[in-house]
């Protein structure tokens, strides 16, 4: 009783934290991008965590764990409409149902973990989407999609089921991959912002208000201690305290390569680089946060640094329009972090790394094709990209027939 | 030993929790209300925790606790000036008062409740108060009434002596209606901000800071999970956790009804009503957190956000001017969610939802009369409304000889 | 093992929280400073928590934490580069290493108190000091200095072996004071801002985002309740909740002071002083939250808030210019708090205040002497000082080729 006391206190405690995350993430998208399309921005956050939970309640926690049976393939499984607490012989809430967390802990832990997959994809398709199909991409992805893909490892299921089993401690593949993937998908189909290539040319477009991203960064790392830290699932003192450890360290190498690496390539000390590294570095160090020693941290950290900056130029060559860096930062990052844990730390291993391999493509297959049949059905019927007159004038005026900073004389542009 | 020690971090923890909320609030209220008065609402905020610690420390907790005997009346009590800890044989603090927390949690966690109160009325009487004036109001309100009204049920006293006591798990009444009808009361006595009415119709005056606004219903929510979470006045783990999860389900529905409401009857995705349902769903859930299933909590959020709707829009019409919309989030969801005990949940039953009406009466009784006693003396002699040309030039320039933004070139209105 | 999970959640979480507090002091630094500089500021606190997490785990946990043996000098040890976490003989963290935390908690939370006195830096030489200069002086400060200096004290060394030892709870001296002295060392090498003296008299330099500032301190405030809270070093109840009461009332205490006495000297509600006093009275309570009665805590916590009324004009009139008050709050602040536990509390004799003239002094010696060197090093070498034309423009466009708020119009000056 005790312990379940002390273990289950850590898990609510992370649970805030992460749920914290939302602010961090809300901060640093519209910090990155302009002015017009803030109120944008903050009406998807707020959708997606209120009705991320709501959804997670009524069908994604027990699609996420469906409790998969033996010899099943374990691919997909659904336990039943809404919440079901154990109870015991006298009514209440069977507390010997973990010796971590509640059923209430458990289920809230994981719903404030659902809603941050559709985050990522906000961030990456700011500035020109129409809310409407954001909303309904919203609606499938995190109902369905992100729990589905959740119990393929974390619920159990055919990935977990393997001889080697692929590892992914608190998600750089489940939750930031899975993100990216879609963000990855969505970017192709909706083409880049007006003006952000010229001749050809990506051209800077800067973001409007850079104390709120770089607080948003900062509220992110605060949220990772939860993060990270409650994937422990339980406050046992050696592991959650070494993820603390190995989770700082990796934002701090990240931050510190990525801006290193970006002052001798651009000249300049780059503070949105020094952002997206630190990013790079936790996501990097997710998948094996609790299985390396400070010192691979470091190094799982730092070349998630060294990617940021290349992955950030690459993506724009590519003509990839990313106003917030999101898929350098959660699909890339997230897949070298998936595939580190096969090469640093206690499981490292020719078979972990092929494991961790396998995962990753899994994971791509799901989510590729999902958000792609959700994005395109999207397209081809009410459509998914505002009017040119919208997005030059601003979702914030068009969509929400408000603007975010009325008292302040604002640039046009 | 071990047990107590883990209760006390969890209230230690919500206390801070609870403490942050001050942050959420100045964020909400500066972000709804015009940049020229944005110090003057900081300022208040900043004055409402510090001085509300220290009266609470010198009077409050034990006017708030004055350990009612029995068969005594139970409506005003005290047990003497300042803290004074129980000590032990050997002369240092007595760890078994409570098995849940030490003297000095149960001081700093209350405390932190008894600013917030004052910190609702702030909000709606917003750009145009005088600071001198609230200043006064506020040393009294929470000096002396909002301890009183606490000691009424969380004191022992005569609505929790009744056969059927009357049920304000975490203060929905206690804390929301009781700033609330302050807000009322004060509201009226002040009148509307300049330009808010034209030939007697409502005008939009929107708030200067949204992503601020945004972030500090994000905050609110964070902080809720002390507060909710710290009310359980232990760690009990099916206890604090159904909490977490019922306070969370029903800020999301409450956000999600009332945008999906207002989106239909305003043909936009109105951010402000999005984060005022959260609000709405987070007060109307706080008098039962601990008593509803989760599908309870959404019904009871859900109800929250629909009346969020409506009676934003009709306290417009009665002409009460309240910039941030604290009368229809505390007040009006606050006798909601205080009904609601008696309606769904545990507790539900006739005789419940009767001793719920006559609580809320009560509250009703104590504080408008209160309030409007100090309030209109106020008005009679040094006056509670600043000049029209310091209205219209800015309360920060007058009041606080400063401004929030100087760098920033401003728009005049 | 229950006792230490508990006590190690205690400690996860006041780390989290003193993490937290690099985004308070951002937010600080920042809003009380002109927008043209803002990137710089923020790129300096990013740049001191990712370095000096690196740092400390490098070289610094094990400067501070050398294991000085009985009858050596105690004034500099060192126990070699890089974590070493105890093993036991399985191989796994040994779990006996203390009753209060692991090896691992211990480096975390005494590497975020690290970075903390380099950020009290940051903001006394904002708006005028080169970066590259910062970078060098923060990577010797944190690397060296701050651990050799508590090293002193909190591991082990000679003010600890007194016999009647040197006492200083959380840091008023060995982290604010060692932040302060360095602070105006670089003050006095560097000179005031242009404009900030005309015809010798001190020029009001306006803060261009208050809001963030006044977020700032009650960030700072919300992360002292882990600064001070998990100083205790255990979740011990009688005393941790002891110390968040002592900490909470000293804020309040110097807040409401430090605005009185500035309201009757300036004639107006000023909300800098206001913020100020709250950090004075946080300050000063650091070195003895732990042995401080209530009323100690608001004597102690008032006297500091009368402090900074004084202290902010007075080295306004020494022609020191500290754009955030730094040097009043930390440095002069933390030496009042740290004579105040030889004054008020437990610990109160003459005896006592005498060893805290000593450590305050010794602190004196050693951070004026190793932090002129640093700095005046640079200043014959790199350079500390932007040039003129970069400082009238703006450190943000010179130094980082970017600006803070690109969508919005700004006012020159």
């Amino acid at each position: 009783m005790e312990i379940l006391t002390s273990n289950n206190i850590w898990m609510m405690v992370c649970t805030a934290l992460v749920f914290l995350m939302h602010l961090g993430f809300a901060f640093l998208e519209i910090g990155l991008t302009r002015q017009k399309n803030t109120l944008n921005i903050l009406f998807k956050n707020i959708f997606i965590i209120t009705i991320g939970l709501l959804l997670y309640c009524l069908i994604g926690f027990n699609l996420m764990y469906p409790g998969f049976e033996e010899g099943s393939f374990g691919i997909i499984g659904f336990s039943g409409f809404g919440l079901d607490a154990p109870l015991n012989s006298e009514g209440v809430i069977d507390l010997t149902y973990n010796s971590g967390y509640t059923y209430w802990t458990e289920f809230l832990f994981q719903g404030m973990f659902a809603a941050t997959a559709a985050t990522i994809v906000s961030g990456a398709v700011a500035e020109r989407m129409k809310i409407s199909a954001f909303m309904i991409f919203t609606l499938v992805y995190i109902g369905l999609i992100y729990p589905i893909a959740g119990s393929w490892k974390w619920g159990g299921g055919f990935l977990h089921m393997r001889d080697v089993p692929f590892y992914d401690f608190a998600g750089s593949t489940l939750v930031h991959s899975v993100g990216g993937w879609a963000a990855l998908v969505t970017v192709c189909l909706l083409g880049a912002r007006i003006g952000k290539y010229k001749d050809g040319k990506p051209q800077a477009i800067p973001g409007h208000n850079i104390p709120l991203a770089t607080a948003g960064v900062l509220i992110l790392w605060f949220g990772w201690f939860g993060f990270n830290g409650g994937s422990v699932l339980s406050a046992e003192p050696g592991a959650t305290s070494l993820v603390l450890v190995t989770t700082s360290l990796a934002a701090s190498a990240g931050g510190i390569v990525c801006v290193l690496f970006s002052t001798l390539k651009y000249k300049n000390f780059d503070l949105t680089m020094f952002l997206n590294g630190i990013l790079g570095g936790l996501v990097a160090i997710t998948a094996g946060a609790d299985q390396m020693s400070p010192l691979d941290a470091i190094y799982i950290g730092g070349i998630g640094g060294i990617i940021i900056v290349f992955a950030v130029s690459f993506i724009d060559k590519l003509k990839l329009d990313d106003p917030v860096g999101a898929i350098a930062v959660h699909l890339i990052c997230g897949i070298w972090g998936t595939l580190a844990v096969g090469l640093f730390g206690n499981l490292a291993s020719l078979s972990q790394f092929i494991s961790q391999l396998i995962g990753i493509l899994a994971y791509a297959a799901l989510c590729i094709i999902s958000s792609f049949i959700i994005i395109y059905s999207l397209k081809k019927t009410i459509g998914i990209r505002v009017t040119k007159k919208e997005e030059l004038e601003g979702l914030d005026a068009h969509e929400h027939g408000m603007v975010a900073y009325p008292d302040f004389r604002l640039n046009e542009h």
